[in-house]
């Protein structure tokens, strides 16, 4: 059964782009014909995704002068110094401002190698062909590139758009279950934060989610996408709503930062990190308890964590979120919940309602 | 006497900000709480600057959050890894998006400053306080910031437009006399590429410059960042005619690559490509012997260097060129010159003009 290609697109003026969403869109040469004009062509990937889909890739792409840098994997290589052997590559292969830089990963490899192609000679174009569930629905849309520092997430970054999105839903067949469920995390993000119907579609739907239902995927991605690219053509470089999408990302990236990188999965940390959203908001008396619950219930049933690590404690908690990118002035900006899909960023919520939160979450 | 502030406005519509150029300007509480919004600010200066001018910065920046990273001195140090520390400062002082990166040095403190605030957090604002008058005349206008790589000449880097420049006359006082001599080379630059009024001026007045009196290195500075600043105004991202800016560049970056960064000074390096561009232009029969030799003696009496050094030789030459940023689908362009004060971008000259320069650069 051929199975026909959804498409959404990333509405940014000059800089609109599309986001392809099917099954065996890799092997597909019209498809990377129009989506790469390049001549000299630099693929990024990983240990574990390049010899699964590598060949098929560099097939698609013809006689174009090809290289290709396989990292390591993990997101503790999400640093500047993993940059340092791509540059060399393009050096090496004396690739110009007019080549293009393929990502094949997950959204460690996306945000490295988007900001690669952010910042070799200034500004080179290039592709996202995400891999995983999670850099499907969310890391490789909006162009959003960058690496972590020791001392915070994804500090160190540009925003740099790409010229397409491929997203195969043949290479989730490969993807661990472990990711599939980290994946869902921003899948049930999106529903939270602003689509209370996908919510409800999402409860009906989970467990064929789960189970890899093909349609039910394909219809996963497309709706989270759509999400993702209303939000961003409306607000590119995140001086408002754009922020939104942070929903459980403030108290997320403070766990991955205190566990070090790698140790939870981004989508874990986000998972309990939202569930710590919606705990505060019940806390504030902005959402019920009921509805705190429903939210919890939800991201539990997909198998992800609803609570941190006991072992942080309140204070490393604010250390790390004082870092968050979000912060203006010092204060400390949160995404919180007025409804289920109803999110908001304030600074303006009880400091009790935070202590509380931030406590429970420290006794086991 | 208390002269009069120059103001050269680079007009990019909403990135439209201003240089200021006059005498103790880097004490002026004014210009500094027109250019400063932020509450938070970092400082970015070397080993020789920062003991001059760095405590008169921080005084003239009032109550504001303060805080200053000292890099040691010279081409070398522009490298990735001489950003950590920046960011690390960032990260420890908790530094947010809304906190302002100053860069006090020359361009090397300039470029790499710039770079940070384009990717710190995925982009916070600068202003540039070039000292010395190669920073001053050019690397601290138009937005290009970037980092060398042992391949080649600034090939990591953004675009990434300050909100001011302030341009202390005052500074200059101490800048050593070769540094001055190599700032030079690129005020002969804009008059070489497209001021031809500006030439016959240079002739008139250099030597009052290299003797350092002040009305003549005011308007030194004005005229050069007048031709800068249109330049850009046009074509901020390089698309076309920026690229005239780089008269003398793609030899001279090759000049540097060769010879180790920090040997031969940037403006050094520059004089030499010029001198070499002119050449293959007279080679090309584009421009007369006499033009040739006139725009060679203009940049001898600067005191700089008119020939690269002989060991490099025509293949390396051609290695190194063959990185630069200038060259689409493998072909060479270079800068040079239909007339004096009257440059082109091309790849369309006679390839035994090119070999015969190269061979002659190469023979003492």
């Amino acid at each position: 059964m051929t199975e026909s290609t959804r498409q959404v697109s990333v509405d940014l003026g000059e800089r609109r782009y599309p986001i392809h969403i099917g099954r065996g869109l890799l092997a597909r040469r019209d498809l990377l014909d129009e989506a790469v004009s390049a001549r000299q062509v630099l693929v990024v990937s990983n240990e574990v995704v390049a010899p699964l889909y590598l060949h098929t890739l560099q097939e698609a792409l013809g006689d174009r002068r090809f290289a290709a840098v396989t990292l390591r994997d993990g997101e503790q290589e999400k640093q500047l110094a993993a940059m340092l052997p791509v540059f060399d590559e393009l050096l090496v292969q004396g690739f110009g401002r007019d080549c293009q830089i393929i990502a094949l990963g997950g959204g460690v490899i996306g945000d490295l190698a988007g900001f690669v192609a952010a910042t070799y000679q200034r500004g080179v174009a290039f592709i996202q062909v995400p891999t995983t569930l999670l850099a499907m629905v969310d890391s490789s849309v909006g162009g959003k590139t960058g690496v972590n520092h020791p001392r915070g997430k994804n500090m160190i970054g540009a925003f740099h758009q790409p010229r397409a999105v491929i997203a195969d839903l043949d290479v989730l067949d490969t993807l661990p279950d472990r990711e599939l469920r980290a994946g869902m995390a921003e899948v049930i993000k999106y529903a939270l934060l602003g689509d209370r119907e996908f919510l409800v579609w999402l409860e009906d739907h989970l467990d064929a989610a789960l189970a890899r239902d093909g349609d039910t995927l394909a219809h996963i991605v497309e709706r989270s996408c759509r999400n993702k690219a209303a939000i961003v053509a409306a607000d590119e470089r995140e001086t408002g709503q754009r922020a939104l999408l942070n929903l459980g990302h403030t108290f997320g990236h403070a766990i991955e930062a205190a566990r070090g990188y790698g140790d939870w999965l981004h989508g874990e940390a986000i998972a309990a990190g939202m569930c710590m959203a919606a705990e505060l908001s019940a806390r504030a008396g902005w959402i019920d308890d009921a509805d705190c619950a429903r939210a919890t219930a939800l991201i539990a049933r997909a198998g992800l964590p609803t609570r941190p690590p006991g072992d942080i404690g309140p204070e490393r908690f604010r250390e790390f979120m004082a870092r968050d990118k979000k912060n203006r002035a010092g204060e400390l900006r949160l995404v919180l919940l007025r409804g289920l899909g109803d999110a908001v960023v304030t600074a303006d919520y009880p400091e009790a309602a935070l202590t509380a939160t931030l406590e429970a979450a420290s006794h086991g």
